[in-house]
């Protein structure tokens, strides 16, 4: 059995979700990852069997990361990210706008200061097309952050509803891609603000 | 000068796109492109100086084809995906939902007859991060597309205003990422139906 280091399990992770972001999944092995996260030589076999378990865990990695920035940003809790969240206290029904405002917030920040971290998953939802374990994780993953996602807009009491929700999920993961696709210097914070407007407005009015 | 023999570089830019979709840029070479072309070698450097020229063909092809189809589309014309267009008599006032109709069949075609299009794009605009020839071309690309979009909702007499567009737009592309990262089976008609909803009643509220 392998020594299990979280810290380092993490480390090379995290230099996974990195390389991706930088090169794609061909940039991806287990001497890059190795190599990036300053370890030795042959520790990142120890951890991960393959390539595809490296890409598993690049995709587990980003999941959490995401989903605590989610929580924290609906409970005012420090996302990391610097960006004012919403207040602590707030305990009331969510409006379409408030919520705008809130998925506006984290698209920006997406598509800016953690672009990194989008740009790996274009690449991992890229790569489960030759890879079935992967894109069965994938799409585990992404069943369960949908639940979660609709368990938290009944918590918010925002006007979507479950299938609203799933109308939205899909089209924030778009909106990702189309922010992470352009470059940093063509972003414009008045028409991210639009996108999330009508992301919410539209989604607002499905299976109401 | 080298010859220039339009089919035979129509040819060569469509084995790009098919290459793009199946392998992603990395597989993009002239050798491979020659190949699957079924050329002889050294063809391609004949029309293609380097590699991002090859990349640049693959996007003004593929746009060409977007273009066209967009067109058909919305005058009734066989758009050559055997889909039903609306009919060519529609010289009235497109109400929303008939536009969210149109979309719902354009992603929707577009994630499964046309998906090797669409994923080459996807690849196209992540190569774009480093071929800044590319990103200028797709940068240009875009906004005629976008100029083009703008008259098609004024001709249709949409509930689209000019910024509703954009965000159109933008979600639009955003969709087509969503569908053609998710496997086919995975696809549901109702589901992208609500998208083009959503996608639609959200961008009329945008700038009206």
């Amino acid at each position: 059995m392998p020594a299990a280091n979280p810290r380092r399990r993490r480390a090379l992770a995290d230099a996974a979700v990195a390389l991706l972001a930088d090169q794609g999944a061909h940039g991806l092995t287990h001497r890059s990852v190795e190599r990036l996260a300053g370890l030795p030589a042959g520790t990142a076999s120890n951890y991960f069997r393959n390539r595809e378990a490296l890409l598993v865990a690049a995709a587990e990695r980003i999941l959490e990361l995401h989903m605590a920035d989610m929580a924290a940003a609906t409970t005012g809790g420090d996302d990391g990210t610097g960006a004012a969240g919403p207040s602590r206290e707030h305990t009331e029904r969510w409006t379409a706008d408030e919520l705008a405002g809130l998925l506006a917030d984290s698209l920006w920040t997406a598509a800016t200061t953690l672009r990194e971290r989008y740009l790996a998953v274009v690449e991992l939802q890229l790569a489960a097309r030759s890879h079935p374990a992967l894109a069965a994780v994938l799409a585990s993953l992404l069943d369960n952050a949908l639940a979660v996602t609709r368990e938290l807009h009944v918590r918010m009491a925002t006007p979507v509803s479950p299938a609203g929700v799933r109308t939205l999920v899909d089209l924030y993961s778009g909106a990702l891609f189309t922010l992470v696709a352009r470059p940093v210097g063509q972003l414009d914070r008045a028409a991210v603000r639009d996108l999330a407007t009508a992301m919410v407005r539209g989604a607002v009015q499905v299976g109401g």
